[in-house]
Order: structure tokens, then C-alpha cells, then sequence
């Protein structure tokens, strides 16, 4: 076992015990992250920045060798806009693309740091609740760093993930129904068995292992590198727990920190109309207000999306660069899918989403826009 | 239209007069490439090199605008060999992992650059034969340009690439049986209609469209950017056509010439048994017998790959690097599947009989070798 950097709440900032989030703000009913302190990026040479989170490894948690599959440094694509079909005047739009992962997901660059976090720490096990591509990043990661992993999911999981899943050796356990008992059941692998969470198992979920999300600042840097130079207007995250998004969030400021770059980008949760707890939480009066913010969430074609409550760390980001949250219903999710493979790229509809709000932002002329696109959608189209 | 550099026969230096290889070699039985001089790489700084065919747009026989989707960069995975288990001191085995590419596979870094090629000469419609990623990724980037495409296939098609093509929105032409009925069709369309092909389509096969194959020199630049200054014993190649072995052979050539490395990397092409004209052909005693080798190729687990007859482009990469042709059978190459898998790693049947190759390959006590992952596994996990 090597020593970790110490976890504080984000919001309380007092001093985690555990995985499972705050347990002051829990009992207040807000689900809060509890994070390592932000990286000093004084003196880091972006040009020469590799990509990946294991491009830049002292701004990660973990002391130990790296568990790598080749993550992160993905491609940044131009989309076409309206102008380029004879419209007005527009900004430009990028997509990030995270299909190109070693898994085909963002997770990838989570999973890499918690699964050598999980090393670290001197556990055989690891464990991920997911009925998604976070479960296939788990089972990919754990297999190279030769750690067992067991996957809690539900009946939704398309068959592709499915097989990927069963492919990569995971041990997949199917909880139906909802998430308690799926939660309950990792709780109890964590406590008794000392399995390695890899996910979030606590309710109000406060997000992922804090270790693991680090690995998502990496998308920040690879921004910063491929865009150094230029003034980046807003950057659009499909969002659920916010993981992504509050990683993100963090390595714009440890840039802006050490002044890598000259401003934070707007950060933009974009979400299905079905479960948009941001969007309702960004609409309410006052933050106390927002962060109790509860919705019906209903189904979605997004499947990889859909939370009741925000995440903390979600609403924190948007707090912090003015951010916004807008919703879209699975009609405009399925149609920009469709112009996206119209346009040679085949994604996720989750990443769908982030793309559909991030047009409708470049709209403005002049507007430098990048969505992220999780993931590739390989995986959904059969079966 | 833009002008385009000539081509000439690889093997009798005739001029092209179409994309359907040297009618004169063919006349003797062999398939031969007809492709443009190298590029001249002199001055170029390999260490600023960004990756992909578009990042040394002058090594392309394209003048015009590019085709990108963000291919190529691809990353470079350390494989755990024998002695990571307790054995005698090994090599080094490293993967290079093209299933990052956009649609998964490697073909896209050619299809990039012959859907290029195609606007550049003014074509409304590209085709392709294929019954794998040659389809996937000929569709995709028609989308991005805007360009009509046709896929010929088979039956043998996976439904995960299936559902790819057609996301992709591409026209898929089911013709069942023997290739010869599919390159009949194809060459019709190209003489007839002027549809740009992107395959090959003339028998013996003598590889795929010379200009696009021009994308496959950018994973030696790559690979010699990535293991600057170290001596690589040895570059892997899963084969059929051998458009990727020969691209990657005259990427080393060009850097080579350069003065950028100092020696090429022997080549080596991985085939499954059930199809092996390459290695039926490196037995035989001169080069003369080798080049009108012919095979009884039978189905084997590796889809991707299978051809009768060796292209003589892939013989000549071999013979330029003293290299090898080797074998394995459908049992070998699923052993290997399941062992990458085991390590994290879902790729295509075909691509494991790369690493399988590799790592006996890389047994030899100081060696450094390099497998092609061309595919990923994803495509066939379904259906
Ligand atoms: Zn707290
Ligand atoms: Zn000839």
C-alpha cells in the first residue's frame, strides 16, 4: 500500500472516511463528492503533453505504476455546421471524440487511474455498478493490471456491452429492478470483502471514486494542448453523475491555476428531457434550493444518462464558469444521431445529446464550441 | 479535378492507365499495384509529427482538401510476455492499436485519404468491395465528404459491421458466392457509372486503390516517431491483400531515405493457415514461383483475412526487409484472442494472429517487437 492523497468534501470540506461520498452533506440529502486536493501545474510544457491521464502523472493521486491501455489523446473532429450548408454567418463546433478509447468510452481514462489506485492500495478486487461502458472500462483496466472485477448491472445493458463485458473476464451480476438493491449489494462487497469500489454505491449519489475521476482532467489538458491559443467559448458534457464533467471542471482550473490558459472555458451539462436534473436544478432560485433538487426520471434512448438528483460536483462546475444545463427530448437526440452518421461518425446517443446542445451554441458567430462525445456506438447497434 | 502524381507497376514499371493494377503482370498471372514515386521526407521533424495521414499531408498523392474523421495517432500497448510471468528473459511485445481509429479499424487512415482523392477527381459516388472495416470506414468517410457510397458485399458479413455500413448510410449490394461476380459488378460501376473505387477489384487481386493505400505509410511514421532512436527488430502485419504490409514498408522506405531512421524494420506477415499464400510462397525456392503462388483458401476465424494468391506489393515489402511469412491456425489464433482479452484488450480474430506472431517472435532475449492491431473486437462480438 502506498499513501493517497487525503479526500475533503467539496462542499463542507471535511474529511472523507470512505468511497461513498460526504456523509454530513448525504444526511442533509445532497449526494458530494469528496476529492484529492488540485494539482500544481506550475511549469508543465503543454506542447510536449503526450494526452491521456498518465501524460501528465504528478497530477494524479496515485504513487504506484500506471495501469495504461493507451487512453486518452483523442481526436478533436470538425462537424459541419448550417453556415457550411449556405446559412448565416457561424462559430465553429468540434466534437471530441471518446469512442476512440481502448473500450470505446471516456470511462477509459477513469478507470486506468482507479484501477491503478485499486493496485495501490493492495486489493484483488475490484468492483463497478454499471449497466454501461463504465462496467466494459472496469473489466478492460482491471484485466491488465491482473485484478478480478465484478460488475453489478442491470437488465438494460445493450447486448454489445454485454458481450464486451463477458469478453474482457469481468464477473457481470444482474441486480433487476432498481438501483437500491444494486447499491446495496456493492455497499456490502466493499465493506465485507474489501473490493475496490469503482463507482458510486451511496444514495444521494455523490459521484464515482474520486481517485478514478481524475483521470478525466486529462480531457481538459488535451483541450488546452489542441486549442492553446484560441479563446474555447464553452465546452458541452453529457452528464449523469457528472464525473465527467467535474473533472473537466478541475483541470481548467489547475490550467488557469498555473496560467496555461487565459480564461475557463463555460462548461454545459447537456441532458436527456427524460432525467434532467441539472437543467431543473440550473432553473430554481437560489443554490440551496438547486442542490435539493429531486426529478422523475423516465427513459431514455440516452440510455448511458439519467440521475434523479445532481451530483454536487456537477452543479459545482457549472457554478464556477457561469455554466449552464440545458435538456433535449429523445426526438432531437435521435435526429442529431442521424446527422452525426450523416457526417461518418456513429455514437452513442448519450454523446448525441452533448453534440445537439453544443450546435445550437455555435450558433453564435465568432463561437469556439467543443462537445464531448463519449462514446462510440458500436456497441448499440445490434442487439 | 486536380492533377495526380502517375503511377507505374511496382514490378515492370509500365505506366497505370486505371486502378486495376498492372495489365501486363496481370497477363502473367500476377497481381501487381501500380502506385506513385515515394514522398521525399527530407527536413521533416518526426518528433513535432502529429500522427495520421493528414499530419504529412505532403507525403499524399492528394492536392486537394482533406478527408478527416480524426484517424491515425493511434496508441502503442506493452504486452506482458512469458517473462512477466516467471520465464526466461524476452523481448519486448508492443501492440499498436488501430482499432482507436474512427470507425475501428485501420482502414481508415486509407480511406481518408482515397475519398480524398476521389473529390479531387470530381467523383459523385465512391465503391468498395468488402465483407469487413474496408466497408465501415469507405462509408464513413463518403459521409464526411458528402460523396454517394456503394458497399459490395458478401453474406459473410458480421451484423455489427452490417449495422455499421448502414448507420453510416451507405448502399449495401448483397452478392452472394464467389468474389468474381462481386468484382465483376464493381468493375462495371467504376467503367460505366465512373464510380470511384476504393477496393480492388480486378483478379489476381493487385491490392486497393494505390492512392488511398498512401494513408498506411503513417503508421511507420508514427511507429518511428513513437520508438525514436531504439532499433525495431520487427513490424507484424496480419495479411490478405497486403495494402497495409506494403504501406507500412514504404513509410519505412521514405524515412529511411530521409536519414530519419536509421535501418528498416524486417516485415513480417501474419496469415491464419487456412489462407496463407505468403507463406506458401516464402517456401518455394525463387522469386519467380513465389510471385504465381496460388492457395486453396478455406474459412477461417480471422474473417478479414484470405487470399489465394500473395499481392506482389506484399511480396516485395517482405523481400525488401529480408522478412517473413507466418501461419497459425484457427485454434492458435483464438488462444491468442482469449490472452489479449485476458490483458484487457478486445480486438478482431484477425488482428490477434498479428500478436500471436509477434510474441514468438519477440521470445528472442533483446528484441523489440511491434504487433498491427488492426481491428477492434467489437464488430464481432454480436450477432
Ligand atoms: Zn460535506
Ligand atoms: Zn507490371
Amino acid at each position: 500500500m502506498t499513501s493517497r492523497p487525503p479526500l475533503h468534501c467539496l462542499r463542507c470540506a471535511r474529511a472523507a472516511d470512505s468511497f461513498a461520498g460526504c456523509r454530513t452533506c448525504a444526511a442533509e440529502g445532497i449526494g458530494v463528492n469528496t476529492m484529492p486536493p488540485l494539482a500544481d501545474l506550475a511549469g508543465v510544457d503543454l506542447a510536449a503533453y503526450p494526452g491521456g491521464p498518465w501524460g501528465l502523472p504528478t497530477a494524479l493521486p496515485v504513487s504506484g505504476p500506471p495501469v495504461t491501455l493507451g487512453e486518452g489523446n483523442t481526436p478533436c473532429v470538425r462537424l459541419r455546421t448550417d453556415r457550411d450548408q449556405g446559412g448565416s454567418a457561424e462559430g465553429e463546433l468540434w466534437l471530441k471524440y471518446e469512442g476512440a478509447n481502448p473500450t470505446g468510452s471516456h470511462k477509459d481514462r477513469a478507470m486506468a487511474v482507479g484501477v491503478a489506485a485499486a493496485v495501490a492500495a493492495g486489493a484483488d478486487t475490484v468492483v463497478a455498478a454499471s449497466s454501461g461502458n463504465a462496467g466494459a472500462a472496469a473489466a478492460a483496466y482491471a484485466a491488465r493490471a491482473g485484478l478480478r472485477c465484478v460488475v453489478f448491472t442491470n437488465e438494460r445493458v445493450p447486448a454489445g456491452l454485454r458481450a464486451q463485458i463477458d469478453a474482457l473476464g469481468a464477473e457481470r451480476r444482474v441486480h433487476p429492478g432498481a438501483a437500491g438493491a444494486r447499491n446495496a449489494a456493492m455497499a456490502q462487497a466493499v465493506e465485507e470483502h474489501h473490493w475496490y469500489p469503482l463507482t458510486s454505491y451511496s444514495s444521494p449519489s455523490p459521484g464515482g471514486n474520486p481517485y478514478a475521476n481524475e483521470g478525466y482532467k486529462s480531457v481538459a489538458y488535451e483541450l488546452a494542448r489542441d486549442f492553446a491559443g484560441r479563446w474555447l467559448d464553452a465546452v458541452v458534457v453529457p452528464t449523469s453523475r457528472a464525473d465527467l464533467l467535474a473533472g473537466i471542471g478541475r483541470g481548467f482550473r489547475e490550467l488557469a491555476a498555473a496560467g496555461l490558459i487565459a480564461h475557463e472555458p463555460r462548461l454545459v451539462a447537456a441532458e436527456p428531457s427524460a432525467a434532467a436534473p441539472y437543467t431543473a436544478a440550473l432553473r430554481r432560485p437560489d443554490r440551496a434550493e438547486q442542490e435539493r433538487t429531486r426529478v422523475a426520471a423516465q427513459p431514455t434512448v440516452a440510455f448511458s444518462l439519467g440521475e434523479e438528483r445532481p451530483c454536487w460536483q456537477g452543479l459545482d462546475a457549472l457554478w464556477r464558469t457561469a455554466g449552464a444545463a440545458v435538456a433535449l427530448d429523445d426526438e432531437a437526440i435521435t435526429a442529431e444521431g442521424r446527422r452525426l452518421a450523416a457526417e461518418g461518425l456513429v455514437l452513442e446517443p448519450s454523446s448525441a445529446v452533448g453534440s445537439a446542445v453544443a450546435r445550437d451554441l455555435a450558433r453564435t458567430p465568432g463561437s469556439l464550441v467543443v462537445a464531448i462525445g463519449t462514446a462510440t456506438g458500436l456497441k448499440g447497434l445490434v442487439g
